[in-house]
């Protein structure tokens, strides 16, 4: 029998998921539950066993009738539509999505892969001292685009913030404390990850 | 003095440039000239240091205004926006969206990557043969989660050609002759991959 009402498959550690939950809350949307899955776990598993996750992975929402998104970003659209995290202009809304794909290409697989090497006991053995160091490396890169973007305005793309900024900052705001990244030099990314959590309905991790 | 037209930075041999390309030619846009880079010549060096590459990779779209446009996936949406290439279904453009997502996340960083390893020269030192069996197990069961899911469908959302086809197309149809997959084994993707290259004004890469 479905389970006929929206819902957050959402896996508490990870910023995929996060940046979902922290739109829910911008939004005041407090009607959407959230079922916590966890990689290996029973419930992961039953879920997978169960569809409930096309690709494998969370976060995944689930509509009132029963359908079944996934992809964090994907589901970012999905609920931002018609908010003002959306921007109206075909343009501004282009590069608001060209900042969010480039986050899933470039940034997640460098910054929270380390984070994820560095936080997770079954990935430990990847986390060989080379690549580490590479990740470092190509970690920074990326943080300064961002910074260099940042220092001549206050949100990447438009007036206000969008969904954009909230997808970046999932994993940018843990670059420190998870991925042993230096923030310190990068300024403009410290003060808008400030700009982000003064914003009314903001959650943590 | 800046320049004042729609233009596609494109580098020839990419599957993210190409697919910018097949939307255009679909489209019937020919008025939208090429400007050809390849990595590591002074024409994308030049282009670079002019900043026409906001983030250091071809395809970049130049509108009128000269404003730059990065990442394949953002221009798909820009040029498709209001066309047939777009659903008007909010879940069923986020679904659209999600299969995007997922190319960029998961599918180029794994097909587009071992084509890359075993076509270009300068890749050849990362070429190992642990490393291309991993993203040839890999490889596979992505190929295997499209053909799951066009077994029962023509197309991957809706009951149209979406830019989520056009996306996915430019790597997986030289899965085999560049990545070395064996594409047999998928006889949905095959039909879909038929399907694509029969739509009117189809051009090849």
């Amino acid at each position: 029998m479905k389970d006929q009402t929206m819902k957050l498959y959402s896996m508490p550690s990870s910023g995929n998921s996060y940046k979902v939950r922290l739109l829910l809350a911008l939004l005041g949307r407090d009607e959407v539950p959230c079922s916590d899955v966890e990689y290996g776990s029973a419930t992961l598993e039953q879920a997978h066993a169960h569809k409930r996750l096309p690709f494998g992975k969370a976060p995944v929402l689930q509509l009132d009738d029963g359908t079944l998104l996934p992809e964090s970003n994907a589901i970012l659209t999905y609920l931002g539509h018609g908010t003002r995290f959306v921007p109206t202009d075909p343009v501004t809304q282009a590069q608001m999505l060209a900042w969010m794909f480039w986050e899933q290409n470039q940034h997640e697989g460098v910054i929270a892969v380390r984070a994820a090497l560095r936080s997770y006991a079954h990935r430990r053995a990847d986390a060989t001292p080379e690549r580490l160091a590479d990740l470092l490396t190509r970690g920074n890169a990326l943080l300064q685009t961002m910074d260099d973007h940042l220092a001549t305005r206050d949100w990447l793309v438009g007036a206000d913030v969008s969904l954009a900024d909230l997808c970046l900052y999932a994993y940018t705001h843990t670059a420190d404390t998870r991925g042993g990244y230096d923030l310190a030099p990068f300024p403009a990314v410290l003060r808008w990850l400030e700009r982000i959590r003064a914003l009314p309905g903001y959650v943590g991790l």
